[in-house]
Formats: structure tokens, C-alpha cells, sequence
């Protein structure tokens, strides 16, 4: 990592400039011991907002109105629900999203487009909006409240899931946080996975945008728990401008500095999203090296780590390179066998395409290290991609035969 | 099924007129009480021949070797051998799939190119050519062999998977005989899986390549065990002409009756390769109707087969159906959430986009049948297409975590 970059011990969304947040009961959460079901994320200044969202052809009525808010690129506010995803519930959806923003809005003195609603949770169910109706208004707002806005948006989540970073630059220090939710159906291309971030830097709202992308390109977008993504997958951001400074624009020096953060950031937390998938006891990385082009290396990265065979070998501690090898073959990628090399940590087990003889119980050995490596040398180009994903384990299996619709 | 066709009753390749089989035990399959492992499967007249193979960019030779002799039109014998793919082992897989395919076109009196070579098994690891040399002289071929090729071709299958299927016409019997293995690693566009075919009928080069194209795409390009391929999935077909009658060509009437009988047979060989998965307990099927266009249903149908989600919700008999409709949005086929049915069996649980309120133990009940039936109505357009699918168990994990490279 970039060394003018520092992650804050205990950092998250409201130890951003401006930001305040907090959350209540409602009681929609049944699932989880985690009583925060709503919450709410505010700046109390005006924000540039971007995001990018599910690409599922089924998308969720409050997702598919935070999209058109983000996309006007003037949201400050969201408002977040766990327990029920208001998807697939036909025309009252429409009009719960909508009656949730107007209220919140109101509430906060914003106008409407300057709300979002996040919903995530079990879907075909209708919102209960007398439970939300009543608790809305006794969500205390503070600076300190990131933690319990971060818990109001668990699902099977185990623990919530909130980091920050900062830089400094032209003589001030500017400041991101983010808050995520994960768990399930955790897939490239926006997963059921929420992530929220404040920036106190003032950002030019088109390179917000091109910012977020490149960020979820190279983070939530890289990692997979079971190959799944849903309906209502978000990755948004909001910038305050607290900080001070001037404007970042495309042609500012700090644009990359900022862009980098943003995707370390993002980096960060899609790998904590991982680390707590439902049954997960493992995370282990694929870095595709010298592939013909990015399009090919992100494909090879995402399918080992999409690979069922592959991650129960990683489950079982075993260094099946035959296993990778196959994923690599059948990933869409140009491969030559011959030019191939394949490590695990940083021990050769193949090269030129050929089985390195190996001893077995040193590399079982590196398998058992907490995030192993699995490195492929395509020999072919320049690109590079890496991709995060994780053991499959019984446990999966047994969370999700029992896990009730 | 049409009213035409005919299972017979413990078919196989050699049901088939003309066709011979035998096995052996070389020594290389140490994984399975099946003493199995080398075999030959032989026309006594010659044939045409076709074939589709892995898409995988990592290919073994024996596979290579094969595909160019099948597409040369001629095969009509085929040397397999289990325990070791011969994949991944550089110029000496390509040394040992000629001489192995040499010696055996001596041994049986053909020509170098009217023999195939297929090997399944562990890869990385060299054929051990003296045991296959000292072995091949001892296969005796028969009529009554087939089931020993099937078992020859065996990995961690837990039975020889074998079928015939037969047609009158034209005042003669065709008969059509397959031989399949399958177990992990099984996805569309091939997986670790071979299947044989013999025919007796005369067929048209040309023509036996559209059939089994045709076939493919319509069993075993639609059936997934873990979503994985392999280096050496083949199909293929060799018809000798031995049951009588003109050569079936393109213009034949009979073209469309021996090619929906092949589809047949691949299809119930395909559904028999994903019920003996590894770890697998339970079959279920996915038909997507009136898709807009046939590459929509193909993708959806596929899609959801493949989900770990929908996997774990059918070995848990969950009719999770918010896991369906995910999986469906995903797939990049159009749907519109408004026009949307899903029927359980023939049990209706959402329509028009909207869940009905069910009876749950009455549709457990519906998901406890072996071969359940998730029935999509799209309602865009008029395509349709079926693909199959198996449970997500606990013990697909532990196998698959405990196998060794």
C-alpha cells in the first residue's frame, strides 16, 4: 500500500468531517441477535454522491430510487433497513421506498433527492412502514454513531464491518470511511452487499463516479463467497468537501491520490466482507501476473476464486494445483501450458508448465497460512488482476440448507 | 419422449450390432475398489465419426490426439484409460497418447487414425507406459464387453453408467449405445466426463457432427455438478452401419428421428452423470419458458442449475424461490420481474411477478420428490430450455476438501 496512506484505528463512516450518524429498532430484524434493524448516515454539509449498483435484471424499488438520487449526484443522506429487502413485492415497494425517503427528508430538512434508502434482508416481503413509520424520528444522529449505523446494516453478518483511511495533502488531512455489510450471495458484480462511504475531500461528482467504479472494479467486484449476487448489491459514496481545500477534478494531482485511497478503502472492507461470509473460515487470494490483457486476467482471478473445487481444496488445506490449472483453463483467458508458472505463497509448485516435485507437508504448510496466495504467471503480457475468495466449508452448506426463505 | 424410442433394458455400447468391448487392470487407478482401468471399445465394420470436446484452454493429449482423429471422420475404436488424465505433463503426454494409440490400432488391425485415446484421472502425473504396454495385449474384446468398458472409464463414479436406446424404420432396427463417466468437475461446455456412443446406423460424417452438436447442447452442455470443466470432457459417436439401410444424410427423413434418439440418450446418460456426483443426493430441474430468445433460457436455465444457493436450498428442501428469482435476474437473460411465474412441480408460487402465499409443508413436501422441477414462465417471448442440477451437500465438502491432488 501506498505509504502516504494510514488506516484509523477504529475508523469508520461518522470519524469522517461532517458526518454524523445513528440507528434504532424498528423490528424487522429477526434472524440475527443484532437489534439495529434502521439507520441513518447524514453530512451536514451539501455532498457530490456517485455509486454503482446491482446489475441484476431484478432490482429492489429502494435500490432503484438510491441509483436515481446518486446518479443526480447530490445525496447526503441515506437511510438503511436490515431484515427485509422491499424486492419483489410488486407496486407497494414503489411507494414504501418513496414514503421512507419523503419521511427522512423531512426529518432531516433535505429535500427528497438528497436521500437515499438502502434495504437488504429476506425478500418477497413487504416493508412493515407502521414499525418504520414509528421508528424513524427517534434515530439520534451523533458523531460518534457510525458503529451503530454499520450494525443497522447486518444481516448474517457476525460482526459489523467499518474502516477508514487518510492522507495528507496541500496542507490538509482528508478522511474516508465506509461501513459495509456482506455475508451470502456474495458475488462480482455487486453482491448482497451494501457499502457506504463518507469523504471529507470536495470532489468534482464526475470524477466521484469514474473514483467509485475504478474502486469496485478492483475490490467488491474481485470478490466472491458462494458465486451469487443479488438484487440490491450497492456501493455508494458521498463527499462533503469538510476537509477544505478546493475541488478534485479529473485534473488535479490529488485525483489519483484520492482514487487510491478510495480503493484501498474499499479494498479493505470487500476482504472483511469475505473473511465473514456465512461458514467461512478462510480467505485466500489469486493474483493473475503477465496475462494478455486486463480482461483476461480478471477473468482467470475471479474464476478460480469462484471455483467450488478449488475453494473446498483450500477448505482441505490441499495444494490441488490440478484443480487451478482446470479453473485457469476453462476461465476464458488465453493460456499457454508450456509458459505457465504457478506459486503458492512464494513457492514454486509449477513452472514452464510442468509440476515442480514439491514436499508435500511444506506446502500444505503454506495452505494453512491465515490468506494464502495462490500466484499464476501467464507469461503472455503485462496485466495483472487479484481476486479474494474463500473456503467452502460443510458449514456453508449446513447455514444455508437450514437458512429459512 | 416420442412414442419411437425404446430404452432397452441393461444396454450399453456393445447392444449395439458390430460392436465389441473388453477391459483390463493396468494398475493406475488406486483411488476406487474398481479394478478397471484400461479398456477398448471397437467397431467390427467401419465408421463415421463425431465429436464435441472441452472448451478448457489446458486440453490433456490423449484429448487433443482424439479430437483430431474423430474430426478426420473415422474412428471406429477408442482406447480410454482411468486413474491418470495424462494432463499436464508436457511433451511426454504427447509421446505416450501416440504410442498408446499406435499399439493399440496394431493390436486391433486399424489404421492410426481410426483410433482415439481417452484418459481421465488424476493430472500432473506421467501414464506409466510399461504397465500400459504389458496390459493392452490382455484386453479381450466382446460382445457382452460394454460393461466393462464402462467400468474401465470409472473414477470416483460409483457405478458404470451405460444405456441404449433403439428406433424402427425404414423395416430395420437402429440401436444407439452409450457408456458415461462422470463425478466432480462436471459443467456445461464439457466437464470431466466421457461418453462413448455407438450407432448402428449409416450416417453421413457431416450430419453425425450437427447431431451430436445438437445433442450436446441440449444434456450434457446443460447439466452442472459444481460448475467446474475439465482438461478432457469429450463426447463422442461412431456409427457403423451394421443395423442395414441407406446412409442417413441431411436430406433423410430419417435424420430428425436419429437425432432426437441420440438427444435422448445423452440426456438420460447426462442426468445419470449428475445424480452419481460426488456427494450428490438429489436431482432437480430447471425449465425456463417463453425466454425471449433461445440463448436467454439456455443462460437462465444454467444459472440457476449452478447457484450454490438454489443447491443448498434443494438439499435442505427449501423452497427458497427469492434464491431462484436472484439467480434468474443474474444470468443476463431479460426478464421483467412483473411477468414472472415460478411453479414448484406443478405447484404455482409466484405470479405475475408477485409471491403466492403458500402453504409451506405442502411445497416442502413438493421439494422432497427426487427429481423436482423449477418451472420459470418469462412470458417474453417463445423459447424454452431445461437444464439439471444437483443438491450442495456436506459431504460434497468433505470429499472434496479430503481428495488428494
Amino acid at each position: 500500500m501506498n505509504q502516504q496512506f494510514n488506516f484509523l484505528s477504529d475508523g469508520g463512516t461518522t470519524t469522517v468531517q461532517g458526518f454524523q450518524a445513528g440507528a434504532t429498532f424498528a423490528g424487522m430484524k429477526t434472524f440475527t441477535e443484532e437489534k439495529r434493524d434502521l439507520g441513518i448516515l447524514y453530512s451536514e454539509l451539501p455532498c457530490t454522491s456517485a455509486g454503482v449498483f446491482t446489475t441484476n435484471e431484478i432490482i429492489g424499488p429502494s435500490i432503484a430510487l438510491t441509483r436515481k438520487h446518486v446518479q443526480l449526484g447530490a445525496v447526503r443522506a441515506v437511510v438503511a433497513n436490515s431484515g427485509i429487502a422491499n424486492t419483489v413485492v410488486g407496486e407497494p415497494g414503489r411507494k414504501d421506498a418513496l414514503e421512507v425517503v419523503e419521511r427522512t427528508a423531512a426529518q432531516l430538512g433535505l429535500a427528497f433527492e438528497e436521500v437515499g434508502f438502502l434495504s437488504t434482508g429476506i425478500i418477497g416481503v413487504e416493508l412493515p412502514m407502521a414499525l418504520i413509520r414509528a421508528a424513524l424520528p427517534k434515530i439520534q444522529l451523533s458523531s460518534s454513531g457510525g458503529t451503530s449505523f454499520a450494525r443497522a446494516i447486518m444481516t448474517t453478518d457476525t460482526h459489523p464491518k467499518e474502516a477508514a483511511i487518510s492522507y495528507d495533502y496541500g496542507g490538509r488531512t482528508v478522511t474516508i470511511g465506509g461501513a459495509a455489510k456482506g455475508s451470502g450471495m456474495i458475488h462480482p458484480n455487486m453482491a448482497t452487499m451494501l457499502c457506504t462511504l463518507a469523504a471529507d475531500a470536495q470532489v468534482d461528482a464526475g470524477l466521484l463516479q469514474q473514483t467509485i467504479k475504478y474502486a469496485a472494479d478492483r475490490s467488491f467486484n474481485m470478490i466472491s463467497i458462494d458465486g451469487d449476487s443479488s438484487t440490491n448489491d450497492t456501493l455508494m459514496i458521498m463527499a462533503n468537501g469538510a476537509a477544505g481545500g478546493t475541488t478534485i477534478t479529473e485534473e488535479s494531482f490529488e485525483a489519483t491520490l484520492f482514487r487510491d485511497a478510495v480503493t484501498e478503502l474499499c479494498i479493505h472492507l470487500a476482504k472483511e466482507v469475505v473473511r465473514d461470509g456465512e461458514g467461512v473460515s478462510k480467505l485466500f487470494q489469486v493474483t493473475i501476473e503477465r496475462a494478455r490483457n486486463d480482461n483476461d486476467a480478471r477473468m482467470a482471478a475471479r474464476t478460480i476464486t469462484n471455483s467450488m473445487l478449488v475453494k473446498t481444496a483450500v477448505h482441505g488445506n490441499d495444494p490441488n494445483w490440478g484443480r487451478i490449472v482446470a479453473a485457469l483453463g476453462r476461465s476464458g483467458a488465453r493460456v499457454r501450458e508450456e509458459k505457465l508458472a504457478l506459486y503458492v505463497n512464494d513457492v514454486c509448485i509449477m513452472e514452464d508448465g510442468l509440476p515442480i516435485p514439491f514436499f508435500k507437508e511444506a506446502v500444505v504448510l503454506q495452505m494453512q497460512t491465515p490468506d494464502v496466495v495462490f500466484r499464476l504467471d501467464l507469461n503472455l503480457g503485462t496485466a495483472t488482476a487479484t481476486a479474494w475468495g474463500c473456503n467452502l466449508s460443510e458449514a456453508y452448506v449446513t447455514f444455508n440448507s437450514a437458512y429459512t426463505t
